[in-house]
């Protein structure tokens, strides 16, 4: 390995400064909408993933993790911005959204232009042969295969847990995998390590999306910074309300027939203990996630971040 | 070079099984709306481009032409669906278009889906050193950008000619200039000539824009197979209202105040020759690209072909 140079915080701030670099010495035209988006990378915990996954005995990060990290986050811009045209969103984390600031037409070209910039970031990487199994336009295509099926299955009170799965696994659960993919790879992992951090990976992924959607049910809208029970009005249907659904049947006519109030709503999934269900949905991969990850052979400096991670993704959930 | 092994009419219809392979192959979700797209390719006139640009002394093209004519006409399947998307196009060429058959957000994803799908084709070239200058993601990404222009200007009644020559530059003209560049590559060209390749590409590509600006005012919906006025309908300023509007500057105010119907813009089109004035620039660029084309040194079967599509692109601008 060459470049292996930068501890973790280093390299955090280099991808901050790349993905800066993408949204703002972008053509003025789409600046003028995606300079705004640097504010919404959040904690960034897809980047951290990469750069975590590539650190080497010695905490060093290598450059390409860095190229990976700001591909990963610029292809999440891009999926954020094309998920809130398809939501109708206004805000998203008590930020206003692109489609709602510049139109859906102007939403969907700059998703468009970030898909773009994500996949000739990852072209700057070091010509290594071990990067060409690393294939980012399979991962993309199943987010959007994940998206696909959140579509059509939007207000289908009659989802299947199991199915709901296959969803999440797409939309969330993908990228992450393909961060910690690309961190493994620019590190050097083995083969059999390789598939253990993907499978941490995706996990993380469908723990994080767990969390999320218990979100709907738990918090107010100040403490959750995305409207109270957001998902259930877009239709998107989620595990606790799946497994209210199932614990009474009865109730999927009622909310077929649009005789379900959100009010109701609410209080059948707290009744049937539907967040409680998640959690411990989410439990059970994290138990899995955590069997990854000690197979793994991490450094010490490697388990603290990607556990930190892993635990936030799960902690969500008791809060 | 290796597989110089077909010829022309073999590898088109390898071109055509592979976007076949694509669109059908995929997953059940996506394919059920993507699926009818395989009738939508019509001419494949940037297909055609990438293989008679990589066809050899003897007439032979080599199989990663297939590949990048597959990528670019996959790519302009993912265009055309997104495009419909910000039109709220119901038809296009007298087809029922992706979002009205399935709703603007599964549309927005299979367009997404299909753009990564033809990055996925790309990297099925081999690999080669010449290759690496071929910058796909720019090409996706200029087409973006004059999208994005074209949206800025929607009902921009004031929009000079030479700003809309730099939209139809990014919204046409890359992906043209993108084929030839490809299948340029792909054939070994000397680094002359293929920026000769690309200049024709993006000259043909301007060309074949100002020739469909023209059919709003020429033709009647039977044989444009679009809408009439179609494109001012949707608040698209295209190069013979520019026109119109430049020789007589009181219709500016009277459009922007709503005060002109779709026939008055008709007529003032007609009126002050905004067909001719298009069909005089489009004979600018039409010398200009039968200069580069003159100068790469073509075979006469390349030039056949080539000049058959520039022909063709100029042409229906007389009917």
């Amino acid at each position: 390995m060459t470049n292996l140079n930068m501890d973790f915080e280093t390299a955090f701030e280099q991808v901050k400064n790349e993905i800066n670099r993408i949204l703002t010495k972008c053509p003025g035209l789409v600046r003028k909408y995606t300079s705004y988006l640097t504010e919404s990378t959040g904690k960034m915990m897809r980047a951290r993933a990469v750069l975590a996954c590539a650190m080497d005995r010695d905490g060093k990060v290598p450059k390409d993790a860095v190229i990976f990290a700001a591909a990963v986050e610029t292809l999440h811009l891009a999926t954020l911005v094309h998920d809130d045209v398809m939501d109708d969103a206004d805000t998203r984390r008590g930020q206003v959204t692109l489609q709602k600031m510049a139109g859906k037409r102007n939403a969907v070209i700059c998703g468009d232009y970030l898909l773009a910039a994500a996949i000739k970031e990852l072209a700057g990487a070091s010509q290594d042969e071990r990067y060409k199994e690393f294939d980012f336009s399979t991962y993309v295509q199943r987010i959007a295969l994940g998206e696909l099926r959140q579509n059509m299955n939007n207000r289908n009170f009659r989802l299947r847990a199991y199915r709901y799965l296959t969803i999440i696994d797409g939309k969330t659960a993908a990228l992450f995998e393909a961060s910690y993919h690309a961190g493994a790879l620019a590190g050097g992992a083995t083969k059999e390590q390789i598939k253990l951090y993907r499978k941490l990976g995706r996990f993380t992924g469908i723990i994080f999306q767990l969390t999320d959607d218990c979100i709907d049910y738990e918090n107010s809208k100040e403490v959750a910074l995305k409207p109270v029970m957001a998902d259930f009005e877009n239709g998107v249907v989620t595990l606790p309300l799946i497994h209210a659904f199932s614990e009474d049947p009865s109730l999927i006519d009622r909310a077929e027939a649009g005789l379900l109030t959100k009010q109701q709503i609410f209080e059948q999934v707290i009744k049937h203990d539907g967040v409680k269900y998640t959690h411990h949905t989410a439990e059970n991969y994290y138990k899995k996630a955590l069997d990854a990850m000690n197979n793994i052979g991490l450094t010490q400096a490697q388990e603290k971040l990607l556990g930190g991670l892993l635990k936030k993704a799960y902690e969500g959930l008791k809060s």
